[in-house]
């Protein structure tokens, strides 16, 4: 089976290809909000209705959460497993945004939508290169599987279950996940690191109740100082994290990586100019590429508490509330953090003062053995698509399926992907190139012909 | 014109007393937020539509926000002018009332609305007193005045020019004000300090745009980690705050004042219990009620900034923000705090963080001068009311008005009121004792006798 005429079809049939993605963009699949729970599994059904379409055996298959969708499709050579996640992230604020994120806008070669890059964009590359190659030569190149989950973006509470439950069915060759990034705007990536995280969500409460600050300020305590003093000692002057252990199973850099990373002439400047900053805000003695690929972290990912409407009420309240994440690199034990996070909350309550944890997930970091011949095959089928040598790189982000791949089925994943750092995912007015689309779906072409 | 007749008649009204109250309750005239702007100005139509029918030249007057109602009945002997505001806080948490906050509920002898307190149930006592000694006498016993506002829960940002451009129209003999409490459930009292209250909002910005922490986290500056640091820095270890200059102005509580409130035996333990705290927060060295009546403090009122909804947004916010107030005492400057706080805030700023200030209302703290007969009238006829000794009382909240009665119109004020401890203003399930409301209306029927 031929490549060319696979490439030829993928670029005719982009404008359909286009259509296509807009459909499911249009499905509003929040999975962290219960009000989206429908259109979760409206867009499971339309991943369904799409790859029987091109032949596949595929199924929705019920979960405790949001389906998952997996399906199957005949083909010669090695199983190929391909995984992807239709759920998105919730869009406030809201009025940030320039057109309704669930409806698609094109507009200067992007394509604007809630999900358009992370994931319903990059997963519809893999489909449409399975589509093209089915209909130039009437069979897939390779035995190829999909398995879509619809919870990525709200902790997976059902990823781990499923793949036990379903191991056998699940076992592949290799695994495929497009969920990362292009290393530039030129330079495609396969991500050989990716770092674990920690989700924790945590109320102190003072006063039984909601009280009058005139009333009672200055004798009753109030837990927003609670909060803000627990918070503000989370880091030291230095910008480490001082949570106790926090550093164990923290690898220093690996000089040979260390000069590979350096070769990539990361603009740092530009980094963190395109998001309107100038510094960067980790620790000390570390460059930004450094803090976002090979050293945790702790962020507050929101905080609560009292009045927060418009003009001013003098309340002294009950509670106060943050999401705080960790983002772990190594082997830093996810139960441990969370353990030694929370003693050091309690360690630093006023007599007063009561705390509720609520957990949000937990993964560890995750690290690729690029010793499988088929990174150097993907490798060299992205240089030859983009003209421009393919690097392996590290990932600030958390994609724990990577992981459990590993772990629990024994399958090495691939990390492949086509966003773009301006891409604004989580953000308002999320976009995926076309470029990244169209040149996605061609490089997943060329990958399965060098894999089969 | 005899009193007895008069305390007659109001224990016979009772009933229709209380349902011309339920009627002003039912008007949810929230000053803070603007979608209640209409049922402010209803509320102020109620009260002008109510003092006509007692024979009052009532008027509303427009301000530039929610409009003042001014009313005029003649009488013998002094000009007594009666200052209450008809707005009230807002009702969030909403899901913590247990019954719907502008549909007053009776039960067990205590009516329960926002604003059934703080204010509408304390203002309509003098209104129905007023009303008693028309129908008995057929006349007022003296000149009185009304002078409602309301924009006394969002700032009252009209008063100040109003006071100024009917300076005439408004200047009395002495000014009484019902928008304070009894000191304890059976303990009238008359309050002679109030603090001041400055009111700040302020927006730190440190990316242009929210991000990925995955993507950004650990590099790019998370304001909501600047917003804790310097609100945790707000307060040192013996809870004194760290604002420059803040205590200069404070005085030491002279002794007599001290041994009168020892001799109040005020239980502090039943205090912070009823409200489910056993140790006071405020400055080390001071009980309970000087931490209330003559310290000042800081409180963050609320704080909000990333991912607030249900489920976990691992998002690194562009903003972070904190309503942050000042109850001030003595001579503390209000317009000094409010510089120096800012530029302690400043001074914080990491090198890509910017801040906006948002001005929410000041005012300095009152002292009353006692020597006014009136005083000693007052407190005579509060402890026949009561059967028990009145009390001159500090107050922790911060009634500007009074300051602006001795500034403005040199017009001495007596805060007079009969709200108790477990009134729940500001709150959820916000409530008024019928027998304040009763003995509150008897308590001005034989003020008014006794001042004129």
């Amino acid at each position: 089976m031929t490549l060319e005429p696979v490439l030829a079809r993928i670029d005719a049939d982009l404008p359909q290809a286009l259509e296509r993605l807009q459909k499911l963009l249009r499905i509003p699949s929040i999975s962290t909000d219960p009000a989206y729970k429908g259109d979760c599994d409206t867009a499971a059904d339309w991943l369904v209705a799409d790859l029987a379409s091109i032949g596949f055996d595929a199924t929705k298959r019920p979960t405790p959460g949001h389906p998952m969708v997996v399906a199957h499709g005949k083909g010669p050579g090695p199983h190929i497993m391909f995984y992807g996640h239709y759920d998105v992230q919730p869009v406030d604020p809201l009025n940030l945004w320039t057109s309704d994120p669930f409806k698609p806008v094109i507009d200067d070669g992007k394509i604007y939508a809630r999900g358009a890059s992370d994931d319903k964009g990059q997963l519809m590359t893999f489909v449409e290169a399975c589509r093209a190659w089915k209909a130039v030569h009437g069979t897939l190149p390779a035995r190829i599987s999909f398995f879509f989950e619809g919870e990525e973006e709200s902790g997976s509470p059902s990823l781990i279950p499923f793949m036990r439950d379903n191991a056998e069915e699940l076992k592949s060759d290799i695994a495929l996940i497009c969920d990362t990034g292009l290393f530039d705007s030129r330079t495609p990536a396969i991500v050989t690191m990716l770092r674990g995280l920690v989700g924790e969500e945590i109320t102190i409460t003072g006063p039984s109740k909601d009280l009058h600050s005139g009333m009672y300020g200055g004798a009753a305590m109030n837990p927003i100082r609670v909060l803000t003093r627990i918070i503000a000692g989370l880091h030291d002057d230095q910008g480490r994290v001082t949570i106790p252990g926090f550093y164990d199973g923290v690898p220093d850099l690996p000089p040979e990586l260390a000069a590979q990373w350096q070769a990539l002439k990361f603009d740092h400047g530009d980094f963190l100019h395109a998001v309107g900053l100038s510094q960067p805000a980790g620790e000390t003695g570390h460059t930004p590429l450094e803090m976002l690929w090979s050293r945790p972290t702790c962020e507050v990912n929101g905080i609560w508490g009292g009045y927060t409407g418009d003009g001013f009420k003098t309340v002294l309240p009950s509670k106060a509330s943050a999401k705080i994440s960790f983002r772990l690199v190594g082997q830093q034990n996810p139960d441990k953090i969370r353990e030694n996070f929370r003693a050091l909350v309690r360690a630093q309550l006023p007599a007063d003062c009561s705390v509720e944890f609520h957990e949000h997930g937990a993964s560890p970091a995750a690290q690729m053995s690029t010793e499988d011949p088929a990174f150097e095959a993907a490798r060299g089928a992205l240089s030859d698509e983009w003209g421009i040598e393919a690097a392996y790189v590290g990932c600030g982000g958390s994609i724990p399926i990577a992981g459990y791949f590993k772990d629990i089925l024994g399958v090495d994943a691939m990390l492949i992907g086509f966003g773009k750092d301006d891409d604004a995912i989580h953000s308002p007015n999320e976009k995926y190139d076309i470029e990244s689309f169209h040149k996605g779906i061609r490089s997943w072409a060329r990958i399965l012909a060098a894999l089969s």
